[in-house]
């Protein structure tokens, strides 16, 4: 969870890496109306398993590749993909994809070309942002609850373009243009921007987004801009974001939220914290606030147990309820995770 | 096909295993209605794919993760999951999923607490007693026609601990919680317990599960208790198991089976033979009776070929037609698979 | 792309080999209609993520498993699979599977006995006479546009065997029977064959295919037979191949096409030419023409950048779009392929 760049000139190794996480917790949520208890995977990392490699190809160029499929261990099934940035594109219930990362990549000094699915840039400040990380009970309010449809997290069909990492004194960037690929119309089509700046112990950067979607009551283009930033004390690691999301409906549905994070070391262990908001000025003028504490004892550097405790105050229309418990508008709810995570 | 606990409180290696079984079969069934001529994916052992590892945390402690699926070679295709212990969790036709098994362990010298999706208890005498381990034409009646629903053979959203195998001089044991996860009702709830001893000559186990569903017409709550064993006489080993199933609708339907197995080694080959009974209570008085006998032909410690046949006779309603064939009330069916099993 | 036999009687090591490709263009489509412009998976090769082995169980006996998943890497998902060799046995969009093979082989000094889901025999002319080999925008017209339905490329539930390869002094050969597993109809059943010789310079094979539905105005048996050669003269590889299929519906659909191809290697890059027609006797006598040059700059052994032009004229009522673009009947339409390929 640091203000930072993606990598981009990598040229390592030609071999295959095998690598994922699995990662349970019981999860209880409160609510006004119910409670529920639950079994989830990724509420500290997201589950997964993945194939990557990069291959040397002289003359500082490289080639890689990385298929990463979303796994939900608590039953088996695969966490889904996306084929055309619209809601019709949503694969099967249940079926393993690479809907997680699904890339080629061609890499020099002059920075990445990456073709395929992934990151939307303006998800990289919600990520780096937030102490947990957009996972589990404590997941930011800004994301959580973000009025960013399909493209919120990934988008397909993506040409990508990487700043060289390691070239520019701390400097990053990418730029990134999608296809929804209708045969009429430009849903799903769309193109988003990031430009930061990081070094050893402060960074900040900002981002731009927007996807395509044919104006109606309830639905239009999709617009975010974001600025993240973070500072590392030592004893702790500060962030904050600032987050604008715009949906283009016949009256403009508008979202503003922010969060304040920390990530403070204890010894091997990481201590959690955060404080986030997000309201729309939706019928109601919905607004929420979460405040998020975790703790992660680490028991080796693969392997991990965690407990995150997490509250939401609701206000006006809005009913957020926790780990799925149901809350009614303006009422609180509480809940927490207790779970255990090993990367491999 | 032996009466034994499961493999709580290994800890050997922290690399990641990639595992799998291919298994095909030309499977022919005779029913009074119709003949069906079929190729069949683990008539043997169920073909699978799967990645598993242990992780030595230090001080007797250990972590592992393993996800499996289950494939039908026949077709390229998966063979799903469910991930609510409901009919209405099923996972989409024909993709891949980790639906075999997809846990999260953590073990000691106490035991093992093991998250995820798994074998329900009940399950595990169904499988220990019948020489064909519940696959192909041979498969035991309390299994392949058990009233039990949903979590006959797994459950998904599972808590359950194991105890340490080692530490008990033969006694071994489990016990199992798992959830539906709907935001009412209980649908999907259930527990499991298995409490069991074996040593080198013999061994036996009893097993009680509840799953929780409302009550109709045609459902309800699912309860099963049996009991199996084993005694090795080295030139055979045999085995016998009692089963009693029932679903409360409102008016309870009870199921009861029972199968004698013996498997005798001949050189590095086994011969397999089996009788299996079950009926219920319903309409008609369906009872079923089956008698299998296999021969499985080692090529390798890895590979074998295979055949099967088996004959059922049902009474009353009962209609079991085998491998695919249909056969009237009361009328026989026999069958056959002719397979090639292939461990990687 | 060069008309040769399978690997048949390799039995070389027991290890398990993970292998794929991610191949990845940004495809333009030209119609008299509309335009379309898109990322796609496997334009120069068919994405994909593999795992397979074969295994030496002495005596010249061997036996080898292939699990393979086709990939579109351009959204993450799978390429899906068919159960039962009908349109009723799709699987589920999105979801990986296994479809693109899935088998268990035992082979010997007398060939190989292949189980599961893997090619027709039918498809390889298709496939080893076209210099694309019938991907991306210059994919052969007798494989883009045949009217062989569900088992123009593969076929589930098949028991094939194929002549030993090293043997025969070049002669090759497979036959296959597959079932469309249905209790009552023969539909979705089919057999084929394929007999060929090659050597170093040149080779020719026929192939013949017979899959049965029943017969309505719209479908009935599909048949195929075909033809393909190549001649390599150092300075270029050139390819043939002449296609007839056949829908016997109430009133007979008939097609016929041919290709005409070159690969010329240049220094380690490739350039392909190719020319193909295809035309059926449905109404308003479809006929369409196809012409595709195509440049594949290797980076390495496992790396290429391609590009490829193709041009098609349509004729009579026939409206093919490249690409995904729409083009009127009898009008014309174009497209190229600017891609990255990367094999592991």
């Amino acid at each position: 969870a640091q203000v930072a760049g993606t990598g981009a000139g990598e040229v390592t190794s030609s071999s295959v890496t095998l690598f994922g996480v699995v990662d349970l917790a019981v999860a209880y949520g409160h609510g006004s109306e119910n409670n529920l208890s639950r079994l989830v995977s990724g509420a500290n990392t997201v589950s997964r398993l993945g194939f990557r490699g990069v291959e040397d190809l002289g003359g500082g160029l490289g080639a890689g590749f990385w298929l990463e499929s979303g796994l939900n261990v608590d039953d088996g099934t695969g966490s889904g993909s996306n084929t055309n940035n619209q809601p019709s594109g949503a694969t099967s219930s249940g079926a393993l994809t690479f809907g997680r990362r699904a890339t080629a990549s061609l890499m020099g000094t002059w920075g990445e070309i990456r073709l395929g699915r992934d990151y939307v840039a303006t998800f990289r400040n919600r990520d780096q942002t937030d102490p947990f990380t957009t996972n589990g009970v404590g997941a930011s309010l800004p994301y959580a609850i973000s009025i960013i449809g399909v493209t919120e997290t990934r988008a397909s069909n993506m040409i990508g373009y990487f700043l060289p990492a390691a070239a520019l004194g701390g400097f990053f960037g990418e730029a990134q243009y999608y296809m929804g690929e209708n045969t009429s119309g430009s849903d799903g089509n769309g193109w988003q921007a990031r430009l930061g700046y990081a070094n050893k112990v402060w960074g900040v950067a900002g981002a731009y987004g927007l996807t395509k979607y044919a104006q109606t009551a309830t639905t239009g283009d999709n617009k975010a801009w974001n600025i993240g930033g973070h500072w590392n004390f030592g004893w702790a690691n500060l962030m904050a974001g600032w987050f604008e999301d715009e949906v283009e409906r016949t009256s403009t549905l508008k979202g503003t939220g922010y969060i304040l994070g920390a990530v403070i070391p204890i010894r091997v262990d990481q201590l959690k914290i955060s404080y986030s908001s997000y309201k729309t000025d939706d019928v109601g003028d919905p607004r929420t606030q979460k405040l998020a504490v975790g703790y992660v004892y680490n028991l080796s550097k693969r392997t991990a147990a965690y407990g995150t405790y997490a509250h939401v105050q609701n206000h006006g229309s809005a009913a957020v309820g926790l780990n799925g418990s149901l809350t009614g508008p303006g009422k609180n709810s509480d809940g927490f995770d207790l779970g255990l995570k090993h990367s491999f």
